[in-house]
């Protein structure tokens, strides 16, 4: 392994972790870095750097990294930027193997001495081979690892998934973060790229593909400076990893005090999107349909091609969802006829029994279901299934019902669903599938067929069309 | 007051109420009614009616309606169909004034005996002008009279609110339902119009346009059988109240399917949406859209114009909402000269100062939070603000620090957020801003900016644009 890929590797897995920049003082970044290290429970060591203390958190604290005897891994930066040239020196003599520089003042301000303060500290790292994420970043999170190496511990109340964020701004990764939570959705790593010193989009990719916890690549991208670079890296990759991106800023005059032209973004917009597409990364707009797609590709097979069975507890759902389908290129399949006799035995004339089908004739016996669902899922013409069951008084028992056959199947093609209920009725049996893998659960039917057709796009990806 | 509308209020608001059809039987419908009634807590008298028990659920059932002796107000029936017809001449002999007609069977079955029976029982509500809601209904719920006259018990658990749904799906109205709960959104009533025997969306625009407790309609619409009625209608209370519509059932394919369901044909959607938009309706795409859009429009003042300021505590949920707005009809504002004053005394150079304020340089200081706020809010270019504050751990009394002046601020302009936390640490600040009026909070930025937009369309209704 090259010194570059061994040093990323410890960045994200180090055994010592030195804050330089600890603080005791709750209205320092260095504070809450400290308080991240430890609420999140990172097992290695952790070593505050501060000439002013003994002791922070009851951590012994030492002057500078040189007074600390023993190897340490990463350094956490929090000083000022004036001093980060020092401190990237004795990193680099200590050597230390990968840097995560939350302090702000380089390139992103108007005063060019924070460009020449960039090219200073880049050229310091990239001799010594050490990657670092950052400057003006929040910091990064390897939820494997126990390490929230960010200013914000909550980061580690996000469960451990197989979702890896890379994104290039912090308020977007706590968006993303927090709207997470509230789906429990768990990721793998949350890195804050900030201004890029060395650790770019490309790098994170390279780095990733390669990472065996991450099943989901997902960027989120305001300006992008080396297109090309980014693209030609996630195309080298392409089937290895979905790659999914939220891109944001489209518009031309965003940070003006001034009138804008919608014309404009929305132009830039599909140069973009074309582009991603070509190189094999797939576009989506907003935080909960990234999300959504995300949750999707990290956990259900991919279809087959765009055939669809809309099954549902109720009419209204099914067209709601068939709508979504036909609009995102997902097409409503016909059954075949050994399908459609099974339908017609356990179904009423008077319900949908082609697709959409509307089982609800069936809610007070949750074998006919099963069997619907079943003859649905074993039927050739169809790639994926869209199960869509509201909660009623009435149909309590049917999830329960569906437990044994959901359990037990063997999950070839998607099944996605929006099974709803008021909240704690059915949570644990939603859970309990999740976990098992038979389904991936959505809020509303629009957002289960968007989920759908994100794993569509991603299977045309792979095929390369 | 003619005898139409006191019976459309009598049926809403009744003292007493029959279930025809009522049983102790869980796997009946007429089961789960009952249940409806008294978990609903309804506070008048509930009548079982079933000629087979003497009691259901502790409450006296009588053998049919003649049995019982006082006045009916309301009567729930959950029989089958073919004894439908003398049920109805019952009720009309009786004197009873409205009716919730469960039961399915009628004109949406493929035999022509259905539509016989629709019209027959039609013509003897019509003769004794008695309104009925369905059939082919899961019923509907009056919050503020704790009248729960459907077959789910559940609905029961919705906060009472202002919003009124009104829907030809059963399955979008518990869609809906068990999503307001998730966002805590309360309702005024929820109407299933199921086959629309002699109360259509016209009747119930008309009856809610009166309703003191609702203060927006929302409409779940598949089919439409009478077009110009329901446009004429929302046309002549154009600008009373706002009337939102979510239509699916818009794709070709799916016709077929939404005419079996609701026994009328489905349209396009580019052809309801012009027409929509020509009276006065505001049509929105999407269960969360739906909802979030008759959040802002029950709760907050509406913008003169489409200038909006984008107020963040970090770049880039500022910026995802400037690329909403922008594709939606908004504007982003140019800030007059006292306000750009007071942001750059508060920020220093290298934030974002002008439209979209990046604020995070302010975040240890909740008074220049709050001082940009203010002047933004005072600025007469500014018609709305969306303001955007994600948590972290060194921003944690951020939202403390803005609650006085959040709080007293007399508000006439709207403010929309995205004030978003791990689960529990704001919840209760963002409430208690939101019960006091004092703005509107969404899940994500985008979904803010969307809210936004829907109020500023609703004003260009307003004014006839």
């Amino acid at each position: 392994m090259d010194k570059n890929k061994s040093n990323m590797t410890a960045l994200f897995n180090p055994k010592s972790v030195a804050v330089i920049g600890a603080s005791g003082n709750s209205e320092k970044l260095g504070f809450h870095v400290i308080k991240s290290l430890t609420k999140g429970r990172f097992p290695g060591t952790i070593i505050p750097i501060n000439p002013n203390s003994n002791k922070i958190m009851g951590l012994t604290t030492y002057p500078s990294i040189t007074d600390y005897k023993s190897r340490i891994d990463l350094a956490i930066v929090v000083l000022p930027a004036g001093l980060v040239p020092q401190v990237f020196n004795e990193c680099s003599d200590k050597g230390i193997k990968g840097i995560v520089l939350i302090t702000a003042g380089f390139k992103e301000i108007d005063d060019p001495a924070g460009a020449d303060l960039h090219e200073k500290v880049a050229a310091i790292a990239n001799a010594a081979v050490i990657p670092v994420i950052g400057p003006n970043t929040f910091g990064m999170i390897n939820f494997h690892a126990d390490l929230n190496a960010s200013f914000t511990p909550e980061f580690s109340l996000l469960k451990k998934g197989t979702i890896a964020l890379v994104s290039q701004s912090g308020g977007i990764s706590h968006l993303l973060g927090f709207v997470a939570m509230r789906m429990d959705i768990g990721f793998s790593k949350i890195v804050g790229l900030g201004n890029r010193l060395n650790v770019d989009f490309a790098e994170m990719i390279d780095y990733l593909m390669n990472d065996p916890e991450t099943r989901v690549i997902m960027l989120y991208m305001e300006g992008i400076e080396k297109p090309r670079q980014l693209m030609e890296t996630a195309k080298r990759h392409n089937g290895k990893k979905p790659i999914i991106i939220y891109k944001t800023g489209n518009s031309e005059k965003k940070d003006q005090a001034a009138k804008s032209h919608t014309g404009s973004m929305a132009g830039r917009r599909e140069i973009y999107q074309g582009a991603f597409r070509q190189a094999g990364i797939l576009a989506l707009d907003g935080t909960e349909t990234l999300l959504d797609a995300a949750k999707a590709l990290s956990s259900s097979p991919i279809p087959d091609g765009p055939e669809i069975a809309v099954l549902s507890g109720q009419a209204g759902p099914g067209i709601t969802a068939c709508d979504i389908c036909e609009t995102r290129g997902l097409k409503i399949a016909g059954f075949n006829d050994y399908t459609q006799h099974k339908i017609n035995e356990y179904l009423p004339p008077l319900a949908l029994r082609t697709n959409p089908v509307d089982m609800g004739p069936a809610w007070y016996d949750s074998s006919a279901t099963k069997e619907i669902v079943r003859a649905v899922i074993d039927d050739e013409n169809v790639n994926g299934i869209i199960l869509l069951v509201m909660f009623a008084s009435a149909n309590a028992d049917l999830i329960k019902g569906l437990s044994s056959f959901l359990m037990n199947r063997k999950q070839q093609k998607p099944l996605i669903t929006c099974i709803l209920a008021p909240p704690g009725v059915w949570d644990e049996q939603i859970e309990t599938f999740e976990k098992s893998g038979a389904l991936v659960n959505y809020p509303t039917p629009e957002r289960a067929a968007m989920a759908m057709a994100a794993l569509w796009e991603y299977k045309k990806i792979l095929d390369g069309k």
